[in-house]
Formats: C-alpha cells, sequence, structure tokens
C-alpha cells in the first residue's frame, strides 16, 4: 500500500517537521518552502494532506493560514496539532559551553531565550538565521565555536550535541498547526469546529446574535477573534472555535441558524479536539 | 523647556521608531532591546512614554507586549499608532539591480518579500539579519554587491539608495503600536477603549452577556480576541478593543456593568481613535 503524502512548511527540522512526525511518523513528508505552496500542493494533490502552522509560530505568517483559508483555498481543516515551543541549545559534540562565542537562531527564537542568553552567554554574539532549522547548519559547519537554538528534531538530523534545554524565557509556549485536507474528519464524539463570518453592517447587536445561537444549545466557544476584513476599512471577519461536530444534528441546526444571521459564513472544518494534558 | 522623552523597542531603523518619529518627531528617542525593557523605562520614569508594538509586526512578539499589558504592568494605553509596513530595496548608491548577489533582511522581510524576489532576483542568496535595521547595517558593509529589504528611515539613517519601494507580496500590511504611559488620553470625542477580562467558568452565555451590554448601548466592538489565559487549562482572557472613551458616562456605566459580570476586569486604557484614510 503506498504511504500517505503530507506536505509540509519545511525545510526539514523546523517545528511544522516535528508536529508533522508526531502526527504520522509512517507518512511521507513533501517540505514546501512556503504556505501557499502547501496548500497548492493538496489542492493539486501532490500530497493528501498538508501541515501548516495556524498560531503562534516562529516559521509561518499565521494571518498567512487564515487568510487562504477564509479567502483563497476550499481546503478544511482535518485535524489540529498542538506542539510545546521547546528551544534546545544545540553544539557540536565537541564543543563545551565556555568555548561558545557565536550563537545562531531565527531571530524570534533568539528573542525568546534572551534571559537565558544574557545570564549564561552574556559574552556571545548573536548571529541570525532564515530558520531554526537553517541555524544549526550554520552551527555545525562554523569554524569557531559556535552554539544554535533549534529543536530536538534538527539535534538528531545534524548530529548536534543537546547542550541544554527548554531553555525559552517563558513556558508553557504552544504552537498549533493545521492538518489541511479536501475533507474534513467525521466525528468522533470530542470534536470542535472552525468558522468564519461577516456582516454587511457593524450593528453591534449583530455578533451578539450568533454567539447567542452557540449559548443557546450551550455549545462552548474554545475561541473567538475578530480579523480585519480585506473588503473595506472598519470591516471585520469573526473567527470562531466551537466544541462539537458540523454533523452532530444540534451543531448543524445552530451553524444554520447563525449562517441565517451573517452576510458570509465558511465552515473551515470540524476535527477532533486537542486533548490537553491537565 | 525639557523635551519629552520617549523610550522605544529598537535599535534605530526599526519600524518601532519609524512609528515614534512620526508620533511625536520632537521628543528624545531612547531605544531599548526588548519590550519589557521599554515597559521598565517608563514604570521607573526614564522616559515619560513607551513605544512597542501591539499587533503584526516584525520586531516583537505582540503576545509580549499583551501579556505585560494583561498581568505585569499597571501603564495604559495612551494612544494607539498605525504603521503601513512599506519593505524597500536599499543598496548602496553605486550599485545596480544586476550585480546583486546577496539580500539581507529579517527572515519575516525576507518571506513577506517572497515573490518580488524570485521574479526580480531569483539567483540572489537571501542572508537572515536580526532586524530589518541590522540587515541595512549588514549591506552596507558588505564587500559583495548586496541588497537590504529595510524601511525608509534605515535609508536615511546609513546612507543606502532605495532601489525599488513598495515590494512586499500583499498590501496594505499595517502594524500597530501602542505608545504607553502612566495616565491614559484625556477624551477627544473620537476615542476608543481597550479592556480584557475572564470568568471563573466557561459557560457559553458569560461572554454574550457582556457584549449584550454593549449592544445594548450601540457601543461598537472594533475588535475581539480571546486568549489562552496563564491561569490554568481551557481558560480564556478576552480582550476588546470597544468604541468610546471610559471616562463619557454612558460608556462608564457600561464599563461597570460589564465588570460585574466577569471574574477578572481591566482597563487598558481609553485613547483617540486612528483615523483610517479610506
Amino acid at each position: 500500500m503506498a504511504r500517505k503524502k503530507i506536505a509540509y512548511l519545511g525545510p526539514p527540522g523546523t517545528f511544522t517537521e516535528e508536529a508533522t512526525i508526531k502526527y504520522d511518523e509512517k507518512a511521507q513528508l513533501l517540505p514546501f518552502m512556503s504556505i501557499s505552496a502547501v496548500v497548492s500542493a493538496v489542492e493539486t494533490g501532490i500530497a493528501e494532506e498538508g501541515v501548516v502552522p495556524i498560531e503562534n509560530s516562529l516559521e509561518g505568517s499565521v494571518t498567512e493560514t487564515l487568510d487562504l483559508l477564509i479567502h483563497d483555498s476550499g481546503l478544511l481543516i482535518r485535524r489540529e496539532l498542538v506542539l510545546p515551543i521547546e528551544h534546545h541549545l544545540l553544539t557540536k559534540p565537541d564543543v563545551e559551553a565556555p568555548q561558545v562565542n557565536i550563537i545562531f537562531s531565527h531571530p524570534q527564537a533568539l528573542g525568546q531565550c534572551r534571559r537565558f542568553l544574557e545570564r549564561c552567554f552574556p559574552k556571545a554574539q548573536a548571529v541570525a538565521a532564515l530558520s531554526t532549522a537553517a541555524a544549526v547548519e550554520q552551527m555545525m559547519s562554523s569554524a569557531t565555536p559556535a552554539a544554535a537554538i533549534g529543536t530536538q528534531r534538527a539535534a538528531t538530523l545534524h548530529g548536534a550535541r543537546i547542550l541544554a534545554r527548554d531553555i525559552q524565557d517563558r513556558s508553557p509556549n504552544v504552537t498549533r498547526f493545521a492538518v489541511l485536507a479536501a475533507q474534513d474528519h467525521p466525528p468522533t464524539n470530542r470534536d470542535k469546529t472552525s468558522v468564519c463570518f461577516s456582516f454587511n453592517d457593524d450593528h453591534p447587536g449583530l455578533l451578539c446574535a450568533v454567539l447567542e445561537e452557540f449559548a443557546r444549545q450551550s455549545i462552548n466557544l474554545a475561541k473567538i477573534e475578530s480579523r480585519p476584513s480585506k473588503e473595506g476599512l472598519g470591516r471585520y471577519v469573526f473567527l470562531v472555535d466551537l466544541e462539537g461536530h458540523r454533523e452532530e444534528r444540534m451543531v448543524g441546526q445552530v451553524l444554520d441558524r447563525a449562517r441565517g444571521k451573517t452576510s458570509m459564513f465558511k465552515i473551515l472544518g470540524s476535527y477532533p479536539r486537542h486533548e490537553e494534558r491537565a
């Protein structure tokens, strides 16, 4: 049987690859260099599923993913993946901490580990890299003793040693990824549904009227966010995640009633809820 | 008379500096290297105001600004500044386009200009920098003919030439900055108020009950966003921007009633609305 093909936002060694491997370690993974390329790969059949960051990621702009889902793509969210962002300090196997005088990483990763770096490597020079994966490559080929902030996976890929674990200043810091596909997920009884909608005018009661439809059936909201619409100044698109699957009868009816109160309403997909470990 | 001192997220040549100069060109600007350092500078009196990115910025994590405002700081939002993100391609004055074979910038700026770069500089190598400002410095001191993606201000600061203007793939792309101070802004009749609140349980009607208080008085929402609370899994903090000033009698009464329906309620500040140019 052919292995499932999954497109993801590359290159190898990034958090998106780590999330994709954790999701399906048997699949054939295809790295693409932009979020829109991942979406195109799934739309055209190069891959069956595509993994892109949707919240709080170093690697891609979340705005880009959301705009594609809202405006440009017919793909649905089939799964959500949640990965804790754990930054590690990697070196070549023979380099010790006192020797390190350059630290490579993506500027945001450097920012997220600022306090650790100031405390433990006050004299090391920070050097920017295009991704945490590229940082590890640069560190491994550096002539001067260096370190890189990167992932566990990048350490494995490049034969680096993990000198210090979990060095980010604040935790827990998570990134959320969406698995996109032509179909969303069948009901599992513990599901979530993402929708977006907007209104033709900005009367303040309109959003309330939609949220009341959910409240009346005790449907919990897991997330709500307003985003400027592309169509004009002062117009908004609302993104809402609610508990339940669109194929559950009661949820489907509520979604229909909500749709009737909006000028644009799009279901972005129903999929199993990520179970947080308490 | 002493000039007003404004702390901002540096270094010079970034979008935050550009927004700060546009806001008050006569002030003495003090660059600080992290968002929390800007906040501390204002809290301790080093500066009277501090400018930090609050939405969609290359330079700082918005999460960091919001977390500081919600949890850690008593500072208020005194103004909002909105700056269109305009990426320009800068070179040394004597370098022409066909010579360019390295392009420096912050990885996100490189990502936002990907299509332009693929079309016009398909063979140039992208090199990461810690900020768009640092990219321009690296370009100016590069031995090989190079270009950098940076701001108008960085071009002026470093004596670079603007070879191509407005090269980002999507526009309009704006960044929003907050001016933080001990006091928010007196009423101007065209104001906005930012609040955050949360609930002790996640009954779906609770958010609705708060939003209804606003709707009942026809108070427009300019933004709504839920963010995971730091206090526990499954708990949320809601961030809402509403039209009006907290010192207007009707707005103040509605805020009080809303406060009564929440377990945590914090006013982040009232300030003049940014006027969008249509």
